[in-house]
């Protein structure tokens, strides 16, 4: 969601196409760092490791994560846009993670899901425009808001659509107080390491986390250390306040954590130890909002998404300038 | 809420009142117009058939609207709001909302329902102010939102008062999926076509709709034209996607969808082509919110209201910046 | 929450301490300033009778309160906050709030409350930091968005975490209609009088209460009459709307009113005539907007903490600029 200096960073890219005439080259490019950027990193041979994983969770989500960062993608030229934003991937993934959670939450096999995760993303678009003048008097980046917004309206109408929705009784329900053992085993752990770095793209699986935090080390490998970091803090967090193991084995409690060490410790501030603190309180208070924000959606059918990572980075970010300790990138 | 350069405007009027010291004529002209900006149009003309409407609903809906619109404009009088906003009708139209939905929501025979109107209206004023304070950085309208945030407030803390509450057990439920057919035949198309149009003021009688698109079409042919079209694409949107065609007779699916066509196809964006498209992917995307902020208000019993329209209508204006093909007026 | 111009305030203060190298006599008074300052008073005295009213109500409070914003105003000197603000106690009020709410809903006796505490204190400071940045652009004070935003995440959080929640089932529930008597007694009037004060800090027992309203006179007399008269606001509101006595006489639907009529009639305005009657009608809105809050935080099991009076205050403040009767001190 940002560039970071690449004179700053550790890391390997594909080589940069040459200025070219030939617009379907540079469109591939364009949507390889528009899947990377869910992660930050404008990065085409990342978006490249996050293309396989995609279809290593199941061939549908990868062509749905494309589709989603092709139809924002066109949707920002369509709406003429600004040239070096869709260049560097901003355009893209959000219409990716809309199109993903459409396929996850909705059913890929449906065609009504195909429409949603279109429509979706090409709203998305629009809100992402939205956005970056809403917040231009901060100076505060778009986050995955657009994302979550329109999954958020998404998600929570679908219960409503006879077309859309095949997921028999709605999701709406109370919450509930937290029942099942806090004890995690070394196969957990491991599970609940990967899973954290998974969930952002709302997938479960280890080696499709493992598949991420590839991608992320080679773009950038301090960016993959705060990942790692930031795994660790929403494990220990969840474990220590007594959170359920078979949630945070899912990585459910830990993926915003992981955003939120990444933007803060590598990638919206400069890097170093006070900025690393920040983003360990950080990260351990984004763990304890997620299961707020998990509870607050319950009673009418809306999922966490990664509303509690945007919620605390606005939230930290917008502390920046009151503490001279720390300074924005 | 918004005075639309007249010279692009195919529209009849009232004779404008000569600059008088007559005070009564002169507030006469200000309450009529207040009415009518419900839908944007600053026309007393218009807000005849807008109060013909109402009184066309029933004779107490008429009244409340006439009483919200005074309290709302006479309350701008006296906290000394610019005189320019008050002639155009824009300190009025929020009360008249309120006062209706008291009506509506409260029942209209009780003494209480008319001290909340009253009361409402009096917030509202000062709710108006505030966003116009709160929106300058953006130069944004103030839509409907000081009538949202009012009558949700009323209508969610109603029934934990025992003399404003008269409707037995509270509303509050979990939502439901949607169940019953979503087949409309030509009755309910021609239903729906109107009280889309109608439920903007909580109407959904038929034939008060059709008075309302009178009106508007008095005011101005282009933004009648606009009505029908959001009209027709709430209509067509929220039937493919499959919901019930009781919802939809009713306009409950609709109202929204025509708000929004009519605000970014024919008032806050230069008209043409491009803006006629925006205005049908809002109307389209309102729907779908429509919807979603049913489910979100169900659990604690509040009413859907227009925030579909005025957070479609917000994030769509935003966005205009970013769209050189788009212009704000 | 923010500095009154002491020549126009009739009040009395611990003696200043000399400019001087004792780090702790200095953060001593910042300490008192900061209690002090959950009812905006900026005076060491008044935070002694809030310590002393916190001990009254239970040795524990007391102990949460002095920990909650010695935590906040110690977190804001690391962080390198400006230290004008740490010396008016700007920085330690929500701290305070924070921690005594963790001990009234999680139940003081729990290691894992204090911990909550503390944490919730830090993330405090920084909110506070963010918030005066976001609201910079309208010149806006931070009130208590710090705490409801810290407390309420903790205690919706809190039923999702085993370690944490020793409360039995989760409160999450279904709003429901008003039952019981509105009738109050004279007892029923004072206890309500006075525990409307006493609520600002979570505290039901009426001479609780007392000694807060005993602080507040000593501070500042007007604010302390201001106080009173948002108390009878919040009393005669509640009775005549219908509201159940139980809750009123417990003061949970006066305390917002007496923290708004304060707010606006005797902190942020300047005093007169306009600016009482402004007040006296957004303490009234306050009462209404508390039972909408509380029913909006029901399904989810959330508290209403100083959610209304912050609204409340919010708009009517945003407003101010509108309306040339009032002006901002």
């Amino acid at each position: 969601m940002y560039v970071t200096p690449m004179s700053r960073v550790i890391s390997w890219d594909l080589p940069r196409p040459a200025v070219t005439r030939r617009q379907p080259i540079r469109f591939g490019y364009e949507l390889l760092r528009g899947i990377a950027q869910v992660d930050f990193m404008p990065n085409a041979a990342c978006g490249l490791f996050f293309v396989a994983a995609l279809f290593a969770a199941g061939w549908q989500f990868g062509l749905y994560g494309l589709l989603g960062t092709a139809v924002g993608t066109g949707a920002a030229y369509v709406l003429g846009v600004d040239r070096e934003r869709i260049g560097a991937g901003l355009e893209g993934f959000n219409g990716c993670l809309v199109a993903v959670a459409s396929a996850v939450f909705l059913g890929p096999d449906h065609a009504s899901t195909w429409v949603m995760a279109v429509g979706g993303a090409v709203v998305a678009s629009v809100i992402t425009g939205a956005l970056v003048h809403l917040l231009r008097p901060w100076a505060m980046p778009t986050f995955t808001l657009p994302f979550c917004l329109v999954a958020s309206v998404v998600t929570i109408a679908a219960p409503g659509f006879q077309r859309i929705w095949h997921g028999g009784s709605a999701l709406a329900a109370l919450p509930r107080t937290a029942s099942g053992t806090s004890a995690l085993d070394w196969s957990g752990l491991a599970h609940a390491f990967c899973a954290n770095i998974g969930q952002i793209f709302l997938m479960p699986q280890w080696y499709v986390g493992l598949l991420f935090l590839a991608g992320i080390f080679v773009a950038d490998l301090v960016a993959g250390l705060t990942a790692c970091l930031g795994s660790v803090i929403g494990i220990v967090t969840a474990w220590a306040l007594g959170a359920p193991a078979s949630g945070v084995t899912q990585g459910l409690l830990g993926y915003n954590a992981v955003l939120v060490a990444m933007a803060l410790g590598a990638v919206f501030l400069e890097r170093g130890v006070w900025s690393l603190g920040y983003a360990a309180v950080g990260a351990a208070a984004a763990t304890v909002l997620t299961v707020a924000v998990t509870s607050f959606f319950a009673p009418f059918g809306g999922h966490t998404l990664t509303w509690p990572y945007i919620l605390t980075t606005l939230f930290f970010l917008a502390a920046v300038p009151a503490f001279p300790r720390l300074r924005r990138t």
